[in-house]
């Protein structure tokens, strides 16, 4: 399977990471107040769903994050094959599931269970964490994907990013049992990491 | 990241807007009546869902009109860079929120709270306004991402549309605590302005 | 505009087909039974979904023959401008649109208000119907922006198809009040007339 | 209609299979608990959940393993009919059907009910298989759309794993009254079958 068949792969995850991070708006739910209520009532209702704009913002921004470093990795790839695509399928599945971990913290955050709630959205990030080390395992193993000209100066910066990823949203899930909001902050400002990892390389040249 | 980078993004990007404009949908429900409801009891439901076909209607109008523009702009740039992405992230967040402002209008347009849900409408394309003059600074300052031959007047005449977006949209936020209905004739009659907006260039000769 | 814009044109429209087509699923309701209904109970409540099924069959078979036509049509065009793009975007509104009118009947046809519920889906039907002709009368008229070679007797085929659809879709619509399966049947019953229509055409030469 | 349709059909197919693969998260629901319910209450409502996530993971991989089926074999193609291009749309509208099935399984199979609900889930997979067949029919009856130097031994190995396939599930759908969990087993166990199923060929050569 050659560049074709990557772009297909690449496609198809395309699709669902847009979908993914579109399905996020409909776990935000309208407010239902009695029909008397007026515009006081419904501005109130409207702030009381902080906790399904902040879910929802982070869930936006974390999908996003992933979409790109996914693209980022492709372009270092030359080829695909199933065990790949298989590797690839099981990230997929925990993008697929993002939404629903995000609409319990949207429901839960400013209430009683917030801490499990917490837990519940964080752990679902370790699990995404080693699905992209298992794809990494994957394609980048023995060099067994990539394309040649990568230098492996450039395979080790971002397999230690990736690596360094899980420890992270670990200690993000036990933080939620004593702050939820410190936990969301970890596993959404890891972002910053992610955004700024630096896929570029430059074809190896004498002694790289 | 060139051209077809440019084009990676440009696909999501329509990914997320084509799935958007279709979620929209989904807000509508279907009419609940007792058992023994009649075809006049449930042609008055329909009747009676006006808001929501009205909400349905603008917002559709609004993100094809936006999705028109997006791709417009692109067609300037020769090639995309990550400050670019993350401006173009932002508005695509905002995109994806159009169906819960559009639900919350047609939920209460016809009792009281409508002034409020309709501020909360417009207020979106507020910040929407702001999104497309964020991503017009990523790509146009300094010309940083533009396509040789664009000459100065054609983005002069672009932003200068985007600017007075944002004023506008504001003025229809505020409307809203007045008439509703008014603001959102205001909010979905910028469609005109934006469909109308004209990208069309020719390279720049002797004396542009 | 030219080839290139085509494509955008129609891969955009595609996604809005896919994506409508998908979300029919969206309608059907598991059914909720009593915690001590067993096997039977839910047997039984499965089979009293059929209007959910037939209405998810039929939409379904709609959309995609629809979905065919209209790349058949963008197959006859060498490109588009603005007037068409808003007549392409009239067509996806109701194409989107489509998923409500199946719900109403799905939740209707086997009770009071079944005729109301179908005179909906029928009149949506006129629309599309009406919205392919205005589509047609934007890219055909004149020869717009059809493709050289393409002979006016294919054309006149291809338009008196469009035409013949509005009235028959007027028909089933005041057919519904009468018996709202036939009106159904006569709905979905016109897929065999449109999955039939022959777009093909050879390169007119001498006389044609 | 030559590669470039092909390609559009395929296209369209991926979307539909992205679709219906996220949809799948939308089924799960977010447990409601009365308001001074805490972390335990939160925590065991999620692993209650249990049989939504099984049938998640379950419908995940058999739709993704579908999708990579499907690609492996319109790789086999050279061009696509109008009869074939229905015989994928009736293969396209079960994909788009399975949400439900899963949907029922996931509300159903801890509680009285589960072994009909565990046979209308392995009976959809019984039509799905069919669909496969009469892909296959349409397609690679007398090599009518098939590739030029696939040769007939590759066609008869795949023909025959697809035929294999639907007596397995008929036999899961009567397994499902005796156990529902040895039939969801069988269904989703047949992935293995399914994802190592080889499509590659060597064009034939002398005598093959």
């Amino acid at each position: 399977m050659a560049d074709k068949e990557t772009s297909r792969v690449e496609a198809f995850s395309d699709g669902v990471f847009a979908i993914a991070i579109t399905l996020l708006i409909l776990e935000i739910r309208v407010p239902h107040l009695q029909s008397e209520a007026g515009n006081g009532a419904l501005a109130g209702a409207l702030r009381a769903l902080w906790p399904s704009f902040l879910a929802f913002v982070g869930s936006f921004g974390a999908i996003l994050t992933m979409w790109i470093n996914h693209h980022e990795f492709f372009k270092l790839l030359h080829r695909v094959d199933r065990p790949f695509m298989y590797a690839n399928g099981f990230l997929l599945l925990l993008v697929t599931f993002v939404p629903f971990p995000t609409a319990v913290v949207a429901a839960y955050l400013d209430r009683p269970g917030a801490q499990a709630a917490m837990a519940f959205y964080c752990g679902t990030y370790v699990l995404i964490s080693a699905a992209y080390n298992l794809l990494w395992y994957a394609g980048a193993r023995d060099r067994r994907l990539i394309r040649d000209g990568v230098p492996d100066r450039a395979l080790r910066r971002i397999r230690n990013a990736y690596l360094a990823g899980s420890p992270i949203y670990l200690l993000a899930t036990a933080a939620a049992f004593w702050s939820p909001l410190v936990a969301f902050a970890l596993c959404t400002g890891l972002w910053v990491l992610w955004a700024r990892l630096d896929y570029s390389w430059r074809p190896a040249r004498e002694g790289s």
